[in-house]
């Protein structure tokens, strides 16, 4: 029995609503899903700025579940990941990059498809460090992450011209780029006819594998436990390490 | 339930039967694992010639189970996977690529320790393929495949020294780099104190993740379907769509 | 005098028919070439699984002229190149990795122009390895191989446009993608005013190139000869390491 | 006449009087230095923890002088770097960014020695952001940042004996890679006989190079100005643009 | 006080002025513009044969004033930069590295818009040098260098058109692409709302900053001092070190 | 019946003695080999001053057969071969790149053991761009160019121990990286074991390759004739083009 805590890192919580239930709808038998919203940061991420400012919200967030197996960052720019899996004692995976390597097992090309355009770069920057620069191409419908919860907004014709044209560029497999998109998967892949990849969904099945191999995040190099030391101010608290 | 079917494209039934324990370690309550050993092709394979011949007794051996939900090809060079995935109607997964990106979401240096020098580039090929040239280091133990299974080659005693080296040289993570080393993961980790991957394991969360998820190999791109045509000789018999 | 053996590894001999008049028609004074077609495989190798099953044909004709002092695969693939050279005594070059060290003295910008789009991915791969990937574009004709030789196919309009299209998004210099177009690029290149190498007649000068300089492969490293080990089943004649 | 804020993203004000002087040694005649200490976060920066705690305090102290021409954030990691560009009017520069492009321009390889080992990834995506991956070798000095101010440490003999280890391994250049470094370069320089370069006298000049050629962040991409949104919970006051 | 040299490679005084307008414009008040002509080679350069004739002359400017504290090198090929850095006793900065450094502190996309086509291969060649392949894109506007200069030729409507296109195609920043386009930075950057960078500028502003930085080439490795040997023919007196 | 002019850019013409043996060594029969030494430059070059000072005379040297049909630049920098191409009716080869493409079919790890140290990184630079980055290790054996033919220099051992250290670090080919030791390949490859390339001989093949396949240098791109433009001072004569 595996209990993986997600975390929604944007301080939305009907986001965190859609997220939990894309994350339940993938959990394997006997995976409970625990979810928290973050208690301070942005209502959405969107790009540097927020991505950063997210990220003590989110270690808050991580503490919410001490017993928990695994954790889940539930955003596309696996912000705070490094972070995350610095700090915490269980394994902590992320959207982006669980999506990512599900997706290289099934398909050679893939597209990312984001919501706003500033996403992109940053986007491209993971993509990156994972390794899939050469496979993956990186585009925005050019929505804004709240307004794929609004009914009128367009949003989904908007993103299925952007996968259409993603297709139509080489892609073999699509990538939703947003922790918001996370119950469309199952639809666009049969309107496609391609295989769709919810992070989400991705991200549920590695933290179970994780946990499943019992494996933890290594502790030599980089992800080494932070000294103890002292933290100003406010932040303080965030700092499970410290409590000791 | 998924029923994953484990192929050894090695023709050496002793290696299927540490690789079928190693994978049925893995599984998942709900995971059912097949094992079945390639009918043909080289006892070992070590380097770019065993590979290659080693294929179509593999392809054969994938015929296996036509019910199997997907299947892992329990070789480390990931032999003829792109193949398998272009062919086989459930999703293939390799040894490698599960090793690595599992071992991605719990270190950021990798080291793989295999058994042949021959093996190295190779094995350096792969790692390339799969985005994680700068985060992985690939050596030799010096031990020929078959050896490991025998207990008074001294491999055992090569293999801890190899993996020493390797954490010397900056690794926070072991992956072992044959499948005939997948008993051998937990006391390794055990002994050295960081996480030791067995791509055998990694490789049944692997398939378990993309059977939860639905996901088949994509159509589109390079793993669309071969086209029907006449192929010359004794290997006809392996190609599966042309049955139909 | 130098002898040097033609493979064609699609089992489709009016292709290697083809192959051969190209390969002759490059050959210096006092080269004999000679020609064989593989005893069994696919009758046109398109994409990863023609590929991988089209070896063992391969390498068995690769055994026809044991007095050979050289061998070219035909096939733009460079199928089993790899483990042709660790098994065979005299020198074996391919005829995509001859293209483009042909290519890339007289030109910085190629694109190759093959056949079906599921061999993009294959040839991107491919160029990678060989280094030519900041400086190469592949893409398809969307002609099946052996419609090349249909007159009334359309092959020849399709290809023109490809190239066409190649040149405008900047190429310098043509690389025909398929062994089977050996016969096109003088007439091409007369017709787009830049160079058009075909890998068949490249091969030829790379193959007379390493028997002038009496180079033999390396057997240090990836390339030592195999093992000499146990091969089940009917793939065992093939190795003729194992014969001595 | 430029003024430069410069901002020690670690809460330890007596590092950010040595930052400071060295910043006051490198300006030009009409530059005025502004230093500022992050009222909150770690005392010391090291890892991809510290790092990403310290962005939220470091925001705050960007906002310190509204009428700044350029800011700097001497922490070598750049924490924060592409959140503070997307934010405040005025060009922000980081130290290993400045740095690097400063060595870059007087020497072929480049050795960076920072402090501690923990450090050395995320220093390594740094450079290989930054183009400077097949210059550049990173190694540690094992010193917490807090050491290199406290005389018996026996900081200056580590750092001497890792600088002298990475010119035998083929640096021409050496960059100090923390800001706490920042008074020891000329020394260093003297003793060793190669260029050697503080982050902080660089980002100072890159700072002055900006300013005097009226150049600000880009708005278009990945910096455009984050959108007016919601903030919730202490992070708010920290996000200028919500206060127009 | 800074003593800075500009030498422009093209022998064409009138290139020359604008050039040295553009330096003075960006120079700081106490830094002295020194220009010069290159002596010999081609009028304008454009391409690999041009650039490489050109760096006799080059070489011989440099020596034009011996007491200098840095020099620039006005050709965007950044033409003889290497040799000229090993052979000078002061720091020498080139126009393109200079203008991707400051672009690449204020914008994470970038487009370079050069004079003719010829030039773009070697200029992507030496943005992949300075390691920016992943953030520029080369393009030209199809204007002869020296029409840059010809009110009538339309040079400023193509280069107009050529910015826009590269907006489109994602840049946030532009590079201009030719020391010939110096004064027209200003006007660009107010016409398109984007920054757009002088190379011209930008590098007096890099050759400031090693001046105040005291900081000079290295003399290790590939910068080390020639040999002192023997020059044959008319070349001997551009050596400055044989002098000695 | 093809005539190859090599040309030796080091003004020495005791290694053009040297190099034209061996190209002479290398030759088919029907190759006619035209030596000439450049009239002007450097007596050996050895870094990026010697290399560009070397180019207005290797591009004179090259005008010395008009009736050639290919030519060699025999300089393992390769110094000038971009321009050379450009200027030149004929194709043009170099000995690093002809080497490396040799090398590269018939081994994976390449070394080059070039002479002096201040070598490496230009030749690193050249391997980089011929795509050879992930393959090629790049030493010198600290022996000055013109010692190579000095008997009492020693440089016979260190040569050795150069080449054992190479092979020792995983190289299964080496490649002989200066003109000057194309009299040694086949004494060091009996020594060794493995295959030794001289690039002068490598390059003798690459040339009549070209010609056999009456192939030139592309006009597109990169590689379209200089403009006929002038050319001040002493340089003009060089510049065949403007004869016209």
């Amino acid at each position: 029995m595996a209990k993986i805590l997600i975390v929604n890192p944007n301080t939305t919580s009907s986001m965190t609503d859609t997220i939990a239930a894309a994350a339940r709808g993938a959990a394997a038998p006997g995976t409970e899903i625990v979810d928290v919203t973050s208690p301070m940061g942005p209502a959405s991420i969107e790009g540097f700025y927020d991505e950063a400012l997210a990220v003590p919200g989110l270690i808050k967030a991580l503490t919410h579940a001490h017993d928990a197996d695994a954790a889940i960052i539930a955003c596309f720019d696996d912000t705070g990941l490094d972070a995350a899996r610095s700090i915490m004692d269980f394994p902590v995976v992320g959207i982006c990059e669980s999506a990512l390597v599900t997706a290289g097992q099934i398909a050679k090309r893939i597209a990312i498809v984001t919501t706003l355009p500033r996403s992109i770069v940053p986007l491209e920057d993971l993509v990156r460090r994972y390794g899939f620069a050469e496979r993956v191409r990186v585009s925005a419908c050019n929505v804004a992450v709240l307004d794929l919860e609004k009914p009128g907004s367009g949003a989904a014709a908007k993103l299925d011209a952007e996968i259409a044209l993603a297709l139509d560029k080489g892609a073999d497999a699509i990538v939703l780029g947003c922790a918001g998109m996370a119950d469309l998967a199952a639809a666009l892949s049969q309107k496609f006819g391609v295989p769709v990849i919810d992070g989400v969904a991705a991200a549920v099945k590695q933290a179970e594998a994780l946990v499943g191999l019992k494996l933890r995040t290594s502790r030599r190099g980089a992800y080494a436990f932070p000294a103890v030391k002292q933290y100003s101010g406010m932040l303080k608290p965030f700092a499970p390490t410290q409590d000791a």
